[in-house]
């Protein structure tokens, strides 16, 4: 058979500060695969039909020559530390169709999910076939929701929420970035245990969609003080962060005794140079606190099959609503871009087959 | 009978700086008790041996007035957070022997160890004698260490240390003022389960014995960076925090992966209004890192019946040491000002009767 176009998302470039379309990222449609006789090493052969664009992808845009692929640390570490190569196309997780399997696992039209390439079409080879998940989609999903809400935007929230929060009805959490990708998930799953939930976000457009999902107390952080509505609104028994800095400061300032703090991120911290000095960080002994950093991978060993036995279901009934921005593989640089700029106004996906 | 002296040593004012001997506290031997008559409410009447003497003392010294007792916070947290009466004997854990008693639980000449009045004679009522713990001390051990390596600084090293190091045979763990009462157990502690121990503290005796009691690595932070130190023996598995600041700083950019900190103190922060710039708290994400506040009475319920089961027996077999410095009762005022100025070098009991 004649070679079949299979165009890729090259990592062409190690950016200096964001990272530009066309010079780091290259959208390349000269690549061709042989579908028919292509080796699949033991593995599979994926039409990729979604991939998931996410803030961690910068980290991963470094020169990998001479940097250990895992910076010695365990496995899970791997995907978010190792480097981009060169060259090559970019990686994260995504949703194919299997069009041909050497796997007794897999056959011809199933959908799995793990990482894979930023490509047409990809083999995932005996080392890797593993990784991949079979979903069954019994709900009907849109694939997309699947590196999304039901992906790992979802796990992240639903692993850390379920091993971190111990949280009862009436417990009050804070959220922030509450309108984000995994904010929101979180707002939702606190909201299913009856919880009271303060979200915070930085424009009245995510304050609506916080009150939407359910946030019983939802603000501006640029135009109202986190301190007045935490004075107001707490004392919490969760924080889960998504910023650090001065949020996180107050928050450790009217956190109750035995309070948990959840840490996914603190892209406060991201873009700047001077440490912040934290009055509160003494709460931690005088009341306490516990706080928990993670990834999810880190927790999926205990969490993963109830997630996908739970979450999937939650979704297709409505009670775990979920937005996204769906943008062409073609322009995947420029999406790229957009989310590491913060412009993004919801979860950002690369649709590469449309469903 | 004729009454019998029963000194005291009496909360008399609030201290605005360190707490003053003969001001703060004054050591009054004009007040009285009838021994044989005095009314036991349910309770117990007990002859004082031993008394502790504590840094957090310090923080019970305030105007009670129109403050509530326990802040609002749990009762376990009353303990340290509530203020002592004026006019009346300031109170912490002690050791005492009953002299009578209307508690069935309870007979003359049996032992008990809880929260006591620094008096030499005392009545625990009827809503009070459940909290005394009967001591059998078949390890005939001194009654002083009750209140030490067998009593409060034991139990906060313990519960902790098991609790949350989660540690096993050749973790490393760091331990700032590893010389001190609680630091020196936990040195101990960890040495039984096989680790590698890096102790720090501020003088050359106390870094001597940090190697006295098995640390594998001790040094004087005043004289060695400690960052120098933990970039050659880290990284670290676990560390126990009792100074917070630069020292918290350093552990939290040398912890390895999963990494746990244990926030027993941060002396560091008590005397100073300068909030402490953190360089490295984004590790708390990037690391998946467990920071974990407590105190001791938190976590009784789990663990007290094993330590006592457990540790008393270890110190008589030697393979816990500790050291203590011994006040009389009359220079209990003079003892705790010592302690507020970090002046003892080694853990402060107040000895009401000897041994």
């Amino acid at each position: 058979m004649a070679p079949t176009r299979n165009a890729a998302v090259i990592f062409n470039q190690v950016p200096t500060g964001y990272p530009e379309p066309g010079k780091t990222t290259v959208y390349d449609t000269t690549r061709t695969i042989d579908l028919d006789n292509v080796s699949l090493d033991g593995g599979v052969l994926l039409k990729i039909i979604v991939l998931s664009n996410d803030p961690y992808l910068r980290g991963k845009m470094y020169d990998a020559r001479g940097v250990s692929s895992t910076l010695g640390a365990p496995d899970v570490y791997a995907l978010y530390a190792s480097p981009f190569h060169l060259g090559e196309p970019l990686s994260n997780y995504g949703v194919g169709r299997v069009l041909r399997s050497e796997d007794a696992r897999l056959r011809v039209g199933d959908h799995v999910t793990g990482v894979l390439n930023f490509e047409e079409y990809a083999v995932v080879g005996r080392s890797s076939v593993s990784g991949l998940r079979k979903l069954e989609n019994k709900e009907n999903l849109s694939w997309s929701a699947y590196v999304g809400a039901a992906g790992m935007t979802g796990r992240t929230a639903y692993y850390a929420y379920h091993e971190y929060a111990k949280a009862k009805k009436g417990d009050n959490i804070f959220v922030s970035s509450g309108a984000g990708a995994v904010g929101s998930q979180v707002i939702q799953l606190a909201k299913l245990d009856g919880l009271k939930v303060i979200g915070s976000a930085g424009s009245d457009d995510k304050v609506a969609y916080m009150k939407d999902i359910g946030a019983d107390v939802a603000f501006n952080y640029k135009t109202t003080s986190t301190e007045d509505v935490l004075k107001k609104e707490g004392p919490l028994d969760v924080y889960w962060d998504n910023v650090g800095g001065s949020t996180l400061d107050s928050a450790l300032g009217h956190m109750k005794v035995n309070g948990r703090l959840l840490e996914c991120g603190m892209i406060s911290a991201y873009n700047t140079k001077e440490p912040y000095a934290f009055k509160n960080i003494m709460r931690i002994v005088s009341f306490s606190l516990s706080v928990h950093g993670f990834v999810e991978l880190g927790l999926a060993d205990k969490w993963e099959e109830e997630f996908y036995r739970e979450y999937p279901a939650l979704i297709a009934s409505g009670k775990i609503k979920y937005r996204e921005e769906r943008s062409p593989f073609s322009q995947a640089g420029e999406a790229i871009l957009r989310v590491q700029m913060g412009d993004n106004v919801a979860k950002s996906v690369i649709v590469v087959e449309e469903d």
